[in-house]
This record gives structure tokens, C-alpha cells and sequence, in this order.
């Protein structure tokens, strides 16, 4: 049995750290896993990603950036993570269509009305079996990003749109119970880790 | 006052070179006028086309497509059109939201209902004032663009798609008989270039 399972945040809440945790533990157990991330995630929807997150992209309209970005993760789906799905992997992704919610419903705006729109055509066929969501101060998250080589166009935004976003995934996680659980992105790294896990293996079993 | 003039019609019915001459033929009049197209007609959309268009992205899925498609259109709308329409301009567009459903709609088979989405969020605030759509046997047209240099991925599909795209056309022009003017485009350049000008001027005058 198969689960897509998503990590989201906003950056510097150690994600990328713990999904290569939680890969390592879960393939120990031969269970074979398929890490990915949005956007991005497969070679066509990596091209997109550069289109959206590079500085010089600062002029796109927030209406096409959320497009390319559903434009990648339909490229994603497709792509990447249907056929690991298909292999009987637990896939584990970097941001998905909660990160569209967060980033550009709450961050810029954009309205419920289309993201649901889009989430009936791209996503519906694909959501996620469980979401974790790694819940940090902003402050200390953008402490930590700032000294990475490669900040990107988002890494860039505003201490209040950061607020906006935190604020939506907290939004999203109240409205879907069943399925976004939060975990805090301060306890220690054993702790995190082992707590990831746990639901993952719970939610997993819960497939067979 | 400004309108909106879309030309439609598969590639070798020589919306490029009537565009052109349209343009001579109004600014002799005094009138302003801004040429575009699509997919592209601004410099961050431009960059959107490369994705869609270049040989390499054979593997895009066709959900993917259209969704560039309506990102580069939403970029085009608000970098473009609707700055030139605001200066008074009229606006010439090689390809517009007709060419989503006759490409990715009756081409590749997407579906109506995600066509309207897209056009309800991306395409509604600017609805064309006029379409001209060049009709020719397709025979012919491949014929055009075989000798071309820069043939795109389109430009390479089959006769049969090609079939179901001009056929797209056809139906749209049915369905919006106010709007979607048939041009024959095996007509004489001069007679092709005074036909589609009247059109546009009648227009023009009506919206006074």
C-alpha cells in the first residue's frame, strides 16, 4: 500500500532535514520511499520552478505565478508522484497544494474561489493521506534562511507576508483535522523526527 | 476608445503578415495601435512560451500545457493588454483564449469544464471585442510552415490533430456568431487585408 505524505512550513523550519531522516528510518524497515518537492519534482516541473522562484521573476503577476505553479504540480502528478505512488512508495513531498493555499491564497490574496477551482482539476485525483505541518517562530526561521547561499525570490518577501502564511497554514490545519497535523519545528531533532515517523507509520498501517 | 482584436486560424494562414499590414493601414489613420501575441506578447510570458513551445517538452503533460498556457495569458493580460488597451490603443493579438480551445480543447481533448474555469478567472476582465478567424484548407497551411526555419513543437504535430484543431474553429465561430468573424484566408492579400480592416473599423466605430 501506497500514501503521499507532505510536509509543509515556511523556510527554515527544517523540513528538507527531516524528510531525509524520515527516508532513512522507512527505508531501514523496507519500505521503499520516493523523496520530491514542489515546486518542482520532476525535469519539466523543475523548469517551471526556475521560472517562478528566481530573482528577475519579480514582475510576475500573482494570478501566473499561481498558475505555473499548479502548472508544475500537474507536470509533478503526472511526472513523478502517480508512477511512485503506483510502485507501492510512501512519498514524501517537499510543499504541495497546501504551500499554494499558504503562499499565494493567504500571502497574496489570491481568492478561495480559484484555488478551488484549480484544486478540483489538478489535485482532486491526488490528496495527500496525511500532512505534516513543522509550525516554528517566524523570526527564527527567517534567522535561519538568511544566512543559506540561493535565497530565492520568496526568502526575500516581507516579515509580514511570512505572518500571512503562518497564519494559513494554522487556517488550513483547523479546517482539515483529519488530515494536517501540526508538529512543532522546535523540539530537538530526535524528537521531531521520532514524532514525524510515528504518523506516518500510523497513517501508513491505517492503508493495508 | 480602445478594442481588443484577437486573429485565430491554425499556423500558414498568415495572421503574421496581415497583422502587419493592419497596423500600416490604421496608424495611417492616426490611430494607435499595439501588436501582441500568444502564447508570449511580454517579456516574463516570452519566457513562459520558451517552456511550452521548445522542442525537449515533448513530456508536458497536457494538463500542464494548458495551465502554462492560461499563466503566460494571465502575465500577457496584465503586462500587456491591458496597459496598451488603457492608453487607447487598438490592441492586435496573434492568438488568444480561442486558441486554448481549439488547441488544448478540441486538440487534446481537454476538458470544457476546466477551459470556463480558467476563463472565468484569467480571460473574463478581458473578453476580445472582435475575433478574426482565418480559415484555409490544412493541406495547404502545412504545406507554409514546412519551409520554415524554427519550427515549434506544434508546428510538428499531426494532420489529424491539426483536423480536430481547425474543426475547434469552426465550432467556436458557431457558438459566438457576434464576436468570431470567418475570413477565407486563400483570398488575395489585398482583399484578405480590406476585408479584415473593415471589420475592424466597423468595430471600432461602435465602440465610440
Amino acid at each position: 500500500m501506497s500514501i503521499l505524505v507532505t510536509l509543509e512550513g515556511i523556510e527554515g523550519t527544517g523540513k528538507s532535514t527531516l524528510i531525509q531522516n524520515l527516508a532513512i528510518m522507512l527505508r531501514d524497515k523496507d519500505i521503499g520511499v520516493t523523496i520530491t518537492r514542489e515546486p518542482g519534482g520532476s525535469p519539466q516541473a523543475e523548469k517551471i520552478r526556475q521560472l517562478v522562484l528566481k530573482k528577475g521573476s519579480e514582475n510576475l503577476d500573482p494570478l501566473a505565478e499561481l498558475l505555473l505553479m499548479y502548472a508544475a504540480r500537474a507536470q509533478h502528478i503526472a511526472e513523478t508522484i502517480l508512477p511512485a505512488l503506483n510502485t507501492g512508495h510512501i512519498v514524501l513531498c517537499d510543499r504541495y497544494f497546501d504551500a499554494s493555499h499558504a503562499y499565494q491564497g493567504f500571502g497574496r490574496s489570491m481568492s478561495r474561489n480559484i484555488l478551488q477551482d484549480l484544486d478540483k482539476h489538478v489535485v482532486k485525483k491526488c490528496i495527500p493521506d496525511l500532512t505534516l505541518w513543522l509550525d516554528a517562530p517566524i523570526e527564527l526561521c527567517l534567522e535561519r534562511t538568511k544566512v543559506r547561499e540561493n535565497r530565492d525570490r520568496f526568502d526575500q518577501e516581507s516579515i509580514e507576508f511570512f505572518t500571512r502564511v503562518q497564519k494559513g497554514y494554522a487556517q488550513l490545519a483547523e479546517d482539515n483535522p483529519q488530515r494536517i497535523t501540526m508538529l512543532d519545528a522546535m523540539l530537538s531533532k530526535d524528537d521531531l523526527l521520532d514524532k514525524a515517523y510515528a504518523h506516518i507509520i500510523t497513517c501508513y498501517k491505517s492503508k493495508k
